[in-house]
């Protein structure tokens, strides 16, 4: 029964994994719309290459940054439990690479191709599991710290924090280092017509990916099927509804 | 044990919901791909709000009308049974919203977006709900009635009738009630050029998504796990490969 | 909990089903976005046709032609076992389907539509299963006669060669027949600026929806949640993320 029960976690888990996966190619046609036409085939080449790349960084650095755990071993050690530990992996790189992503939709059109990549890998590397590290794993007594001040770990159950946050705060960093693009705005402050959005079709493509894989993003988030919460689904679920006529109201 | 299998309907239902979230973007592109162009980001922001409005409706009032279950209660209760009743909600809300956007994609290009979304609050809070209830929930005694008349319920396990043909016949309605858009048909009855449809490609996107979809509608009906049948599976899978088969020797 | 395993791997199964159906939107999409405007519509045609001849073929002859099973019996025999034997035949359908697809994507705009349907029939009712039964079901001594003489049966976990070498051998064997596209190539070798992809977006949605898909088709192979790896997700993951970094360095 044991054995049955890591076998659907490893499921529960790489469900998860597959989901936020196809998040990345959200992030791709979300970014391929908004762009100038000129820019969709770079903005395509941009998502999949960065998350290439933070596939190798995390594999080879920063999930031992994090957890202190390497894949450089034998198979058989990687085929234990079915190989939970490596669809765990998979898991969390999807949510690792999803921080240079919204830095790299921030900064669109903005940045040159290789230190761009050079950055992510940094990012996914060392940054990102460093504080990775410290909010779920424990690390450089952090928490241990916050738990004696205030009486409480700080608690972040699906990234929100650890990754959106963090990438946030990154991309905000890069926009205002970066600037407006040239000759985006008019005097008055509204966007040029040559930079609109080239493709609101994709552009809601990039969307709908995102709000269906965002529910693997936030219910895996459990790591562990007996853990699974509808709250946290209907939760998911209200935020993009209320979020969406919200939109509505104030638009 | 009971535990792990109520947190295995809990994932089983939950694939399912987010399967027929889908299908609402498959309902976007296709009539996305469907309007012309001027009207391709008016289909994708009247599906998202169509459906936006649907989820406040069921949730507040409908689901409550077919099946006299309030969630407005504490986070305690809502959290019982890993939140299989909110899991729940959320799979029939996805069919629920069905019904307003299969009338949505009959009435595209000829209704003011406001009054639909009025239209739509109110199928989904009352209309489908009080149809809902009698067929799955046994509301009003028609069930019972039919059960004393005729020896059998009225049976419909995936909601043939209770969504789809119920959305028709409002849609139908409506399409009837609106007549064609000016100008779509030529004298000898062909569509104009100027009404073709805008995007193929998008129109085949939303074609794909609603296909692949459909076996989360389908299938995850059982709404348990155990009760999994792959004869449904298979019987979707027939019905699309042998309609494709059948348009194609038709056209 | 022998009946809950069951349904347990009738969902596993079915799931890997569905992300390979969906696989098939991606060659769709990718041979849309590669050929010229004018063929878009075709090549949508020809590969949602293809499927569904494809269906047709494999359920009333390739099955039976690979494991000796027939389904023209009753709902009784069908609905064993939660139906895992269809769903089983469900997924084995899209492995076989994409061998016709496959070379459907290689002779782009060179083959007339009714001549492929034949051939993608012939191909999946017969040529495919002769093939998958000698390498999965050891029928025809091969595999026997195999260990006999070299100690180990022939091994293909997930298709690399039932299914991946044999339609690109078909394919081969189909492109070198009908050689390249009139006027594609200058007399230099580069691909004249008529035959340039008709779209980019829309060939990388195809290319990302087929990685996606992927951990279905390679993952799901295991036909058994017991047998589930995450070796096997992370080693698809790898190859994507290495193929992709290889691919830029070397362009």
């Amino acid at each position: 029964m044991d054995a049955f029960k890591t076998s659907a976690d490893v499921l529960f888990l790489l469900l998860g994994a597959i989901m936020v996966l196809a998040m990345h190619s959200g992030f791709a046609f979300l970014e391929l719309g908004t762009v100038r036409s000129k820019n969709q085939v770079n903005a395509l080449v941009k998502i999949l290459t960065d998350f290439s790349i933070s596939t190798m960084a995390y594999f080879f650095v920063g999930y031992g940054v994090a957890y202190g755990v390497s894949f450089l071993t034998g198979a058989e050690a990687l085929t234990q439990k079915n190989g939970f530990d490596l669809v765990r992996f998979f898991f969390l790189l999807t949510f690792a690479a999803a921080a240079p992503a919204i830095v790299s939709g921030g900064i669109a059109e903005r940045a040159r191709f290789y230190p761009q990549l050079v950055a992510s890998f940094l990012i996914v590397a060392l940054l990102y599991p460093f504080f990775e590290g410290i909010a779920w794993n424990g690390q450089y007594g952090v928490q241990a710290w916050l738990k004696a001040s205030f009486g409480e770990e700080f608690h972040d159950f699906a990234g929100s924090v650890v990754v959106h946050a963090l990438g946030g705060w990154i991309g905000l960093t890069a926009v205002l280092a970066l600037g407006a693009r040239r000759g985006r705005y008019s005097k008055d402050g509204r966007i040029t017509g040559s930079y609109a959005p080239s493709s609101i079709p994709f552009l809601a493509l990039g969307a709908w990916i995102l709000s269906v894989g965002w529910f693997g993003f936030n219910v895996m988030s459990a790591q562990s099927i007996e853990k699974i919460s509808g709250l946290v689904a209907v939760n998911s679920l209200m935020a993009m509804a209320g979020g969406t006529l919200a939109a509505l109201v104030v638009g």
